[in-house]
């Protein structure tokens, strides 16, 4: 039995995405790689998971390939749900949730089905780390974010991370990556906007867009050190308990 | 012009639920409603938005309404976005989501399109309160939560919430509820298990399907005074950033 690390792959933009692929080529480097993502693109899916629905889940691998791939009909969190409990014949080492094609920094968290995934492995007590580079492009290049990539995840695996904590790691498009800082998600937003169009019949529709506002001047922010071209890690919490709010409530009385 | 509270009710069950009709039953004793809600089912979308395709938006309301009410194509979420910058003329006062039929207690507020509304709400600064029944069923009692939605609703328009915080709101099912306790997220998790079947064609697929499991002894959490029959509320935050881990991360030396 082989004793390198079982890596999970998956991603939210689709089994196919050059994302996945390049992410894929450098946890060979770090163990054994197992491949579950969905079958089709998921952005913004946030913590969907598939209860209305059935799933279906196929095995893509090639006699030539190094490891084995499945595509899955759910949202990411569906994915590392079925790998667990249908693919894997142990608990993996790691799952690496990417690269995804742009950005995941600040807000963007709570949308994010790359996110998603690595916050499902952790509430299955599996280290995990969402990998996003700063980059839309279907044909972005993900080199020069592979060797940040591989001493990121290494040190996951030689360290492990805290109970209830996974990382949300951004990686700027660039050759000149200065390095990595260890950072909070900064308090930004998207300012919404909607495109209102109407169909052929005449009847209005709209298409969500936005422009994203950077509300927050701290320098130990992800917006702060992307736009200085490092690497941001932020180390992410699935208890949402807003701990520091529950005096202020108490006092409101609820019972008299 | 009215001085009267501005309230948005939106759920995740959709427009036509029997949860968000009570919601509005409370909401129009407090201040002017106007209901954005999904056209159809949406539980388990977690914080997904509508990225890939367009959103619509009918206007249900007849003239014996005593408020506005709109069905929206896309997630919770998005029918908050939708809500605050294409239907409401001014900021509104307080957003409530709900009555959500069924638990949304500990790890479900991840997956739960009741508190990404009020979580989406929060984003945008407006006080936001998610409320949840212990009964999945569709024709589930609101009538003994009614009082405590009321009393907590109106507290929160009276008080304010703290920034970055918004309120999900648990409800025990009887007429024996015992008062209101501020408390915690448990520690607690769905043990996965998939329903494999197989199509008339012959071909595999997958049930998800689970047993909910708590972990957490502590009496401080949602699940402990659910259990007593006591109303929950959790502060709940969006800022996901696991501050206590950060120290940890920069002993790791990332830039060596």
């Amino acid at each position: 039995m082989s004793k390198k690390p079982l890596i999970l792959v998956t991603n939210d933009d689709g089994v196919t995405a050059p994302g996945i692929k390049a992410l894929v080529e450098v946890m060979l480097s770090l163990g054994d790689v197992v491949v579950v993502a969905p079958d089709s693109p998921q952005s913004g899916m946030g913590h969907a998971i598939t209860l209305n629905s059935v799933l279906h889940l196929d095995c893509l691998t090639k006699l030539e390939d190094l490891h084995k791939t499945y595509s899955c009909s759910g949202t990411p969190a569906d994915c590392v749900k079925i790998a667990i409990n249908e693919v894997l014949d142990r608990k993996p080492d790691l799952c690496v949730s990417g690269i995804n094609h742009g950005s995941n920094s600040s807000i963007n968290v709570i949308y994010s089905g790359t996110m998603s995934a690595a916050i499902e492995a952790g509430i299955e007590a599996i280290p995990a780390i969402g990998f996003s580079l700063l980059d839309y492009k279907w044909n972005a290049n993900f080199d020069y974010a592979k060797p940040f990539i591989t001493k990121i995840a290494s040190k996951v695996l030689t360290e492990g991370l805290q109970k209830d904590v996974v990382l949300n790691v951004n990686i700027p498009s660039t050759e000149n990556i200065k390095g990595i800082q260890v950072v909070r998600q900064a308090r930004a937003n998207w300012k919404e906007k909607f495109d209102k169009r109407q169909t052929p019949q005449g009847k209005d529709y709209y298409w969500l867009t936005g422009v994203f506002e950077n509300l927050d001047n701290g320098n130990d922010t992800d917006e702060a050190v992307l736009k200085q071209n490092y690497v941001s890690v932020v180390p992410v919490q699935f208890d949402l308990t807003a701990h520091h709010a529950i005096q202020q409530l108490n006092n409101w009385n609820l019972n008299d």
